[in-house]
């Protein structure tokens, strides 16, 4: 998964970790994003298809293989806990498939539109998590959520095209607010059904209002990644 | 690519190198093992689909991994001979998409065989390149054919299945069989498109007879990789 601009919620450092390494919810969350990547690896595979291009057909496969090489640090992770990953992916599964299933692209630059806008919401959410880990887990999670050259491939494709194109750009600018709008519902659903997640997003957040501030923060800097794109 | 016994073949060595680094020819060769990559690429992520089993699926995606690193090395050895990858990759784009549309697999054990027998063809035909190359191209060839863990996954697949199934085992011996003489189609083809791939060829078998020699280990070779699967 790449990151965008998570500089810009303002979220606290390593320094004050408040979640110990050996919470249970840590298994949870490197579960949810193995399972991610693998979603992504094939979401990303699937839509290349789309690329009217060769080249981009093997931007997209490089950005695939970039996921799965994430896949394999949290697989491993886990296995250092003495946990398989496929037994711990399982609870996360349905939620993951649904937001695929409910933002299916149709067009190519949807495709790269929603792999630069979701994964920036992820790595926000995920980011402010890892945070308040204690550093030998966070680093984990920041590694795998870290951004790659790969998606300034994206911001040009996109940027280039809505700049000519205003119902393009009017067309795209809905389609980001649908991704922000599914992902948090899908985020919703994952803590109401892990207990131990959820308890990490309260320790992270400190309290409930802590929670509404981080969902706020993620629509600003949503905002300001669509703004990158030329959109909105 | 994923090799297999190759050892079998018994060709020669590296050390005595009969093609200097700036044949022309070289550059062809990263060219097709580069578009081999990218085609293995997208066919292993699509096929993928049809694993019964999320572990498959995942075994599958990390090969389809491991492939595009072998891309991005090609990619970086023909950029350092000023050569971009995609102008390089175009007159081997129709061969090689034919060899995969000749041969697309119905079922999940087909797909895994292809990849198995598929690639250690490919990798006996073009560890004899690398053989007579000069060592510091003839490496880079070496490397991106390189065997990989993976492979053995599709060994166990396949070898627990054709054990309980006679019908399995008869049909994917012919499937074995279609896969050899398609890539010798094709290999054949391609040579008689490039006469500076053909050229690397005669010198790394010595002549005409040398090609008819190597094409008949290759089949003693696949004959090998068939018994390994547990098949002919």
């Amino acid at each position: 998964m790449g990151a965008n601009p998570s500089a810009a919620l303002g979220v606290s450092t390593e320094a004050d970790a408040r979640i110990p390494a050996d919470h249970p919810g840590v298994l949870d969350l490197f579960a949810v994003l193995a399972y991610g990547e693998i979603s992504a690896f094939y979401r990303l595979a699937e839509e290349a298809k789309l690329s009217p291009t060769l080249r981009g057909k093997v931007a997209v496969a490089k950005m695939a293989a970039a996921e799965m090489e994430h896949f394999e640090t949290l697989e491993q992770a886990l296995r250092s806990r003495g946990v398989d990953v496929f037994d711990a992916m399982a609870p996360f599964v349905r939620a993951l498939d649904a937001y695929h299933a409910s933002t299916d692209p149709s067009t190519w630059l949807e495709s790269m539109v929603k792999f630069y806008v979701g994964d920036g919401i992820a790595a926000d959410f995920y980011n402010v998590l890892a945070d308040a880990l204690a550093p030998e887990v966070g680093t984990v999670v920041h590694d795998v959520l870290a951004e790659t050259s790969h998606s300034e491939f994206v911001v040009e494709e996109v940027r280039r095209t809505v700049a000519e194109s205003r119902s393009e750009r009017d067309r795209l600018t809905l389609w980001g607010r649908r991704l922000l709008g599914e992902a948090i519902t899908q985020a919703q659903y994952v803590m109401a059904q892990r207990d131990e997640l959820t308890e990490l997003v309260l320790i992270a957040t400190g309290d409930l209002n802590g929670i509404a501030a981080l969902f706020e923060r993620m629509q600003a800097s949503h905002a300001e990644r669509m703004r990158v794109l030329g959109l909105g």
